[in-house]
């Protein structure tokens, strides 16, 4: 009888998707970062909505400070609705956890969303606590329901052969503490798709080298990329930027004719974060998979 | 240091829910069974909110069958939209599973999904999976939207002094096997909000003896119950009619100038399940509490 170790994440989802009834006429497919529902069509904004979990021991240590898990919990969340082009609104907090849990911990978890909610503009709606055996792993799960105008909406689907590929911020080394603490790229985003509406987009989550592929290949693209120009956190090899994940920065692709005006209104904009150019979509799908990046169940 | 064990679930909700910026102007407070949110004004509908979970060895064994544990898993939150004079659209699916689980497991689980969402009419709109460690408690979380038209909403606070108490269906021995496969009373409460609209309305999940006093507290009454006329599954005793918990059975109250309306056309509408009164709300808190029903952290 197969596991879930042999056959991986992607293939898992294919399979069962098929099993259950979906939401009629969507605008993003299953892959995208959110759900798009079209549920007043006569409004201007759509509604988004999306579900994160995070694991003990697979996407924090019993050391991190239940207040950067908090933080990284909902963060994780904000990202998606920043890479739709959407801001997030309602937040529902599920909690299982082992009776052994100090409940300073969780004061301290809580701590932590409320403290991303306020920054990014999120409430919590409602919530769910349930106790799991001892010393089983905690998991917080957070859903969310979000908002994006719909001519801001940017899909992963929908990239071009031609347009080049850019990344904010530098990837790589997260796991020495920005998978943490990071800053969801919500304001970058929006400013994008209010400026220079990328033909396609999505958040770094997984790796570049996990998640270029999936834009590429929703946007029925091949791609090129050009591992000397990516942007390398400090005491990164071009690798650990590929195949690291959990940067949390947004990939994004535009036509060229707007590159050179981009990058400048961007330094304009945003003087401290980098914004770079790390390829291009390309019409022939790629002959050279890219190796690194998480796929749960095989990567552990 | 305390624990969750301590100071169990309803403490740990008291003290967490200050701590996050909450969904402003909620026209139901974060104790009912779904948050209720007025996102579009001039829609005759309101959005519901709920996010439930099923943890292994907690809510179901390893030896239940997967596809009614996927019932189940949608079912209750089915369930929580019938309570608020609701129904469900679309639902999140987040689950968290160890490496070694059989993919056959996940799929059956899915189809039980789909078989639940098929029934009561809700789709699929996204999902996460995510591995747990090996061995590790498998938790299965699902968030989901629903609507209720603005009139038919019923909240569990509305209850008033002298109001008549009833429940759906019997009640008790749930763990010998309804919890798994019950039926929602999606159409039974839909059919109470067109007809009679209660004055305050709940699913009961955790048991009458700790459901009831909740909806009571949320309507400020306190109650009384005729032991005597609660309708008990076949073998049960009164003390397992108000502890076993997960009945699924809908509580409501009403004006007592309805009640023989309502049991003369409950039995023509709905002639195979039993609708009983248990009891009424009154107007000065209980001085005996009620014995039984679950709490998480506490329970365990």
């Amino acid at each position: 009888m197969k596991t879930l170790r042999e056959i991986g994440e992607d293939a898992l989802i294919e399979r069962i998707i098929r099993l259950v009834p979906r939401s009629g006429c969507p605008l993003a497919g299953p892959g995208d970062d959110c759900a798009v529902i079209d549920d007043h069509p006569e409004s201007s904004l759509l509604l988004l909505l999306k579900t994160d979990a995070l694991v003990a021991q697979v996407h924090y240590l019993a050391t991190a400070p239940a207040f950067l898990v908090g933080w990284k919990a909902a963060a994780r969340v904000v990202s998606d609705f920043a890479a739709m082009g959407g801001y997030p609104e309602h937040f529902l907090v599920t909690l299982a956890l082992p009776p052994e849990t100090a409940v300073a911990w969780v004061e301290d978890l809580y701590r932590g969303i409320g403290a991303c909610l306020e920054k990014f503009g999120g409430t919590l709606a409602g919530g769910e606590t349930s106790s799991v055996p001892e010393r089983a792993a905690a998991v917080i799960s957070i859903a969310a329901t979000g908002r994006v105008e719909r001519e801001k909406l940017v899909l992963r689907s929908t990239g071009c052969p031609g347009d080049l590929l850019f990344v904010t911020g530098r990837l790589g080394g997260s796991i020495r503490g920005k998978h943490l603490d990071f800053t969801p790229r919500l304001k970058e985003a929006s400013w994008l798709v209010s400026h220079y509406k990328p033909t396609a987009m999505m958040d770094l989550s997984d790796g570049l080298a996990k998640d270029l592929p999936r834009m590429a290949a929703a946007s029925d693209c091949g791609f090129r990329i050009d591992e000397a120009a990516l942007p390398l956190a400090d005491g990164c090899t071009a690798a650990q930027a590929l195949g690291d994940g959990e940067d949390f920065e947004i990939l994004f692709s535009v036509h060229p004719s707007h590159a050179s005006d981009i990058l400048t209104d961007w330094k304009k904009t945003f003087p401290t974060l980098p914004l770079t150019v790390i390829g291009a979509l390309v019409e022939t799908p790629c002959t050279r998979p890219l190796v690194g990046g998480w796929e749960h169940f095989r990567s552990t």
